[in-house]
């Protein structure tokens, strides 16, 4: 039942387009669900795309405009009227309409506006185009099903069926009192099993939670999670009830972050896809790999400055890639689990007590590490004290680079810096560099080259 | 609005606890969240939690229970009777209460499964229980709200309130034919606005997503993120309406596989946080650090083998760190974005395309960065050849590093093997070990030692 795109589809599709054949187009795919449209629109190169959009009904392509990627969406729009723009935003939520038109540049944003015929649709767009970004202001959609506390339920059934013809999905009723504030919200049970001249104030639920137009998405998203919910009614700075933000759009916004701090770990910035442009992965990628090349060049120097033991120790210069591995492993492993706990909301406890726990798992990876090491000198006969130096050296490097994974992040939230650009590369490289110095600076101190 | 566990809160219940009065517990706690109690009870020990759990009303704690960590919860059941337990579940919905039962046991399963009053929640439960992990049946839940085609609206109505009894929320409700295949969904507006004695069959809207109990938990949280859905139902292999998937369920499962994705790429295995113990941490991290090891005790090798190079060419031992971090950045990028990619669902093209393509992009950033090594090469009066043949050494490390990183999650995923253990460590040992390699081998062609 689900929908494929095969190539023949695909070619049926370029073909009508080629011909300039709008309304086969229309005819052909008028039927298909928004995301399937959004999907085909991806294979599609721009100008073909953009008379795919003119073609079809905007209530279909204005949502699958939503769908595509941003780089996609942009060049379609570029191609579009501004009149043109506002017809597929008129068939979308405040939410999404809001988003798009954000992309756009000033004077096109105002120009755009401008076109949307429905004025109390524009209205909305833009005092939601008026919070910041990241908060439940911008974040949430005008479009809701409110009820009155005063209104019976016979007068509730028919006041809904007016709001639910501008409501795609009707997640939840939300009660206000007369001015409008929000006071709790009505479940679909109550009102189907109360009389109809019951008074909605003797049957809504008066505990509803709620976010405000200020709240961090982040907070939005942990609370909606928390709790389950499909929506969450957002009030302004005095209670009255707004917008309300919906699950879908949350889902999105937890795999975007996911997303992002995933590739912040693997030493990825910006949003890439494995099919972009080499032009975007070079930028994206190439930064972090300068990094590591300067924390290379760093440990070039370091080693240098250790050159007397080439003569007597070469062994140690041989350990010097291991080193950097455990001291990178470990720290990459340490800030990860911060990381994602900072994020989850469960780093609890105080710092002393992480402090002990963090030395602690250290020391214990680092004994039977160094066990391992001073094992594998016995196989190959190497020198004993050679190889215990290796070992201690090693178990240090190994606990300084767990404190380094573990507080650099730690630190950085509690600046409110993003906890997540201290994973991957940057603690790989800081602790490569500090690990090869500590493990000559101890080889030196016991061995005495 | 928000709840937030004060420390002086927590000493109140703790008072309670250890006095023994379930009377006041249950006065204090009885008009919280579930997912506040749940807070609650990680921050108490287990018998303390059981005692808790004891004092206050099943509909409160098994909601509760299901919002634990899996440890604390094993902890709380191990404590609790076949019958404690069976009240706890008669309270949940069937999805989570067969997720708790499958955590127990087989013989307690057994016990609680007799102990559970309602027989048709209990033989619900046991359909459940015999789907396979990771498909659309183990996740789906028996409650939903079904009609028939055949009925007119009013008696809908009068059904939906029966059902909706059993439904904590009405996501959609579904539309059946007389043998319960599902045919169809209706929307609220649709109810709402049709007459009493409408027929339902002149007013459902016959297209809708579904899966099988069969399909898989990916494509599951693939298809509800594709189509925006806040449920999906589940047919058997005839067609027959047997459960449906809610939007909550699948935000948990995104966040999880998010978490273990990038829990695997930090080289930490299994699902721990970072307020696990020191011994669950180190089962977590170790094995990935041993492999670590032997990967450098791996390098060590190799170098002994180029140990004629140190009297002449001493600076190549100096940048095997810089040479292991260039391998094992590249392929953890490539490896990181190939692995988003494939759990995405976006990486398409052939792979001959995206074989240039990696080739190209590590041409790029292979040649940028030779060319920085061979500028601080100038800079430190090093050598012209030495630099010259160590950025072309990089550059083809680099190159083979992109195409590890790369080919090797692919083939991973091909196998039906999942890429995310080809990222990390993995790729970072393996990339380590072959880039020294082939550093001192070609260094070897070029200068000749």
């Amino acid at each position: 039942m689900q929908f494929q795109l095969t190539t023949d589809f695909l070619n049926t599709i370029e073909r009508l387009i080629d011909n300039k054949d709008g309304k086969a187009l229309h005819e052909l795919l008028q039927d298909y669900h928004f995301a399937d449209i959004a999907e085909i629109i991806e294979e599609l190169n721009s100008d073909e795309a953009t008379f795919l959009i003119q073609s079809l009904e905007s209530d279909l392509t204005g949502e699958a405009l939503m769908e595509l990627d941003d780089d996609v969406r942009e060049k379609i729009l570029s191609r579009l009227s501004p009149k043109e723009i506002a017809e597929e935003l008129e068939e979308l939520d405040t939410d999404d309409a809001a988003d798009i038109i954000a992309e756009l540049d000033d004077h096109i944003q105002k120009e755009v506006i401008d076109e949307i015929k429905d004025e109390e649709h524009a209205a909305d767009i833009q005092e939601l185009l008026a919070y910041d970004e990241d908060t439940a202001g911008a974040l949430m959609a005008k479009e809701l099903v409110q009820v009155k506390e005063t209104w019976t339920v016979a007068g509730c059934v028919r006041e809904m069926r007016r709001q639910a013809e501008n409501v795609t999905r009707v997640h939840s009723i939300y009660v206000t009192d007369k001015e409008g504030k929000l006071t709790g919200r009505l479940s679909l049970k109550d009102l189907l099993t109360a009389g109809e001249k019951t008074k909605i104030s003797d049957v809504f639920i008066p505990k509803v939670d709620y976010v405000t137009v200020h709240t961090d998405n982040d907070e939005v998203a942990r609370i909606m999670q928390k709790y389950d919910l499909d929506a969450i009614p957002v009030v302004d700075e005095t209670g009255v009830l707004v917008g309300r933000i919906t699950i879908d759009d949350i889902v999105d916004y937890i795999k975007e972050e996911a997303d992002k701090d995933y590739q912040m770990a693997a030493g990825i910035s910006q949003d890439v896809e494995a099919d972009d442009s080499i032009w975007q992965l070079t930028r994206a990628r190439l930064p972090w790999l300068v990094l590591g090349l300067f924390g290379g060049l760093g440990s070039v120097y370091i080693m240098q400055g250790f050159e007397d033991a080439l003569s007597t120790f070469p062994i140690l210069f041989f350990f010097t890639p291991l080193i950097a591995a455990m001291a990178g492993n470990v720290g990459v492993q340490s800030s990860a689990i911060i990381v994602q706990g900072l994020a989850n909301d469960n780093v609890k406890g105080s710092l002393f007590n992480r402090l002990l726990k963090e030395v602690g798992l250290a020391l214990i990876n680092g004994t039977a590490l160094g066990l391992l090491v001073i094992l594998f000198g016995f196989l190959v006969g190497q020198d004993q004290l050679v190889s215990i130096t290796i070992a201690v050296s090693m178990l240090s490097v190994i606990i300084v680079a767990a404190l380094v994974g573990t507080f650099v992040p730690i630190i950085l939230d509690k600046r409110g810096i993003d906890p997540a650009i201290a994973t991957g590369p940057f603690i790989t490289t800081s602790n490569d560099i500090f690990g090869i110095f500590l493990f000559f600076y101890i080889a030196k101190l016991i061995l005495g080259f």
